[in-house]
């Protein structure tokens, strides 16, 4: 917990696509940017932040020894969009923020929610923030379109039996890494074996259903229910991410769906389709809400959506409502309701 | 501001459509209704409760005397459903709950957001409450529809120039008096001659406006600017509230259009259509935001909605957090974030 009555000072860890994005975000809201961190080792190490971030000032090179940069700097909070899961890499990057003393904002899509596994790591971390005093929180589109507009939905309904979503996002909106990790272009067969092998990591509406539930006010009932099918390239589709075409009947990706009961008897359930996309086709995200005997209450459809920025845009209009949260590890569905910010200044 | 570790004590004065339908979802969520109530000389006065709703138990009669009814029922919070405007008779009805120590949740129009005008009685209200230590506060379709779900879903953007709603609802879905204030069955003629007499009260959306700016934290410049534009039959139309066929050529209803500039640069404004509904067509909210330069960002649509139902049903879920709120007059955008009520426990 923190009061600041002037501009958050703000360092951003991770200077990918979605890095370098929020940089932009921060400069056109005139805010505080105090370091920019990448990995030992990045090619990035040295080179000036504004020059990557394509704005002009921020005259400062990109750090790659984060601890000293951290301490030098002093920020407030600190960006962190380096990966998804809370393992022991992302646990050392979060812990050196924590350490220098600053709270951590993240795209880390685990972070959402991690308390829906029993992640030692989530706990440990926990204890840490609260030791120093700060707040660690992992927002993202997920927070508005997966959670927050859905339970403010359902608070309009008065019999709620069955929330389901249905997303669609464009692979190639988040780069090589998570094409190769999305089946682009496997074969079926390739898809039909990685599938019998793989032990898979949860997916990202796996902690969003539980940041959802918590944000209803309703208690999970055992584990969710996770099936996962394979998109099929009906043509020839180039893919921007892998700089390479799919050829017609291999995989654009693939879609997953969650399915997570309550002890309130509400079943929530996501399906989350993850593929390179053809001409003209855009991101969209679908609700329905359904009544205690099945019937159809509610709709929600938001389309045309850029859900990259959105993440971003997400991501910083949170800023200060993590700088003012109490220390320890504070998912979205605690925090107060998600809003514009036309500036950034916490009080 | 109460703490209610059991289910709160609900009276509900106003029996009409809506009253009633409140009274069906209390009783579907076992709330503990303790009165029913009336204005003296209704011909509900002194009819059974449960008849009136058509729900098994709650057998006791509905109550003109106000006064001795919430003295003799002690409600935590009496829920008022009997017209939309802050005016004298409204007035007299929110103090005579107030003075009994209740807190009051009420679907009256003006009450989302009261200060949007210079009234005398709100500012009497609010000093009212605040000496008795209860909450007064508006909420209903308006509260979910037009003000939160569209506060978080701006809070997904970086750059915000405008937001523009498009609504529609259906004239019969409210009952007679509000088909005649909407000019059903008017010809194009009598419609000019009231625009032109009319002394017209603030639109609904004129108070949603105020409520929807301040959830988002802008600043309000100036009056809002409002428009009205009829609605005409392309065919004889039947409506139900009116008993009788609206002719071709006559009005259907009207859309008013209000558009509120704020301090931040940031316009909000939204049309809303009442009309008498031509087979298949259903209620709807669309909405629309743009950057700052005008551009499309982002694109929210609720269709097929039963807003008398999500107008009782929000009520409902925000029961818990009326009576946990300051005493006075809370407007929406400073409540919890709205959320579904699988109870009504307040703690």
């Amino acid at each position: 917990m923190s009061t600041i009555n002037e501009s958050p000072r703000i360092a951003v860890y991770g200077l990918g696509a979605m890095g370098l994005d929020i940089i932009r975000i921060l400069h056109g809201r005139r805010a505080n940017i105090v370091a920019g961190i990448v990995r030992p080792g990045s090619d990035k190490d040295g080179r000036i932040l504004g020059e990557l971030a394509g704005v002009p000032g921020l005259a400062f090179p990109a750090r790659g020894d984060a601890e000293q940069a951290l301490r030098e700097a002093a920020p407030d909070i600190v960006v962190v969009t380096v990966s998804t899961y809370l393992d022991d890499t992302q646990y050392e990057i979060f812990s050196t923020a924590v350490k220098a003393g600053a709270n951590v904002i993240t795209l880390a899509e685990e972070m959402l929610y991690p308390f829906a596994t029993d992640s030692r790591l989530a706990r440990e971390l926990d204890a840490l923030a609260k030791r120093h005093e700060v707040t660690v929180t992992g927002t993202g589109h997920q927070d508005a379109y997966w959670v927050n507009l859905i339970s403010v939905l359902a608070g309009s309904t008065h019999d709620l039996g069955g929330v389901t979503g249905r997303l669609s996002w464009n692979v190639d909106d988040f780069g090589r890494a998570l094409a190769e990790q999305q089946r682009v272009n496997a074969t079926v067969e390739e898809f039909a074996q990685w599938q019998a092998d793989a032990e898979r990591l949860p997916t990202f509406t796996y902690y969003s259903l539980y940041a959802l539930a918590a944000a209803i006010g309703l208690t999970p009932h055992g584990s969710p229910e996770c099936t996962t099918e394979p998109v099929i390239a009906q043509r020839d589709t180039y893919s921007k991410a892998l700089g390479s075409t799919v050829g017609q009947g291999r995989l654009l990706g693939y879609t997953d769906t969650d399915t997570l009961h309550t002890k309130e008897g509400v079943t929530l359930s996501v399906s989350s389709q993850g593929t390179v996309y053809e001409e003209g086709e855009t991101d969209f995200n679908e609700w329905n809400m359904t009544d205690g005997s099945g019937n159809p209450t509610l709709h929600l459809r938001n389309s045309d959506l850029k859900t990259a920025h959105t993440t971003c845009a997400t991501l910083v209009n949170r800023i200060p409502d993590v700088i003012a949260a109490r220390p320890g590890i504070v998912t979205v569905d605690e925090l107060p309701q998600l809003r514009y910010r036309p500036g950034l200044h916490v009080s």
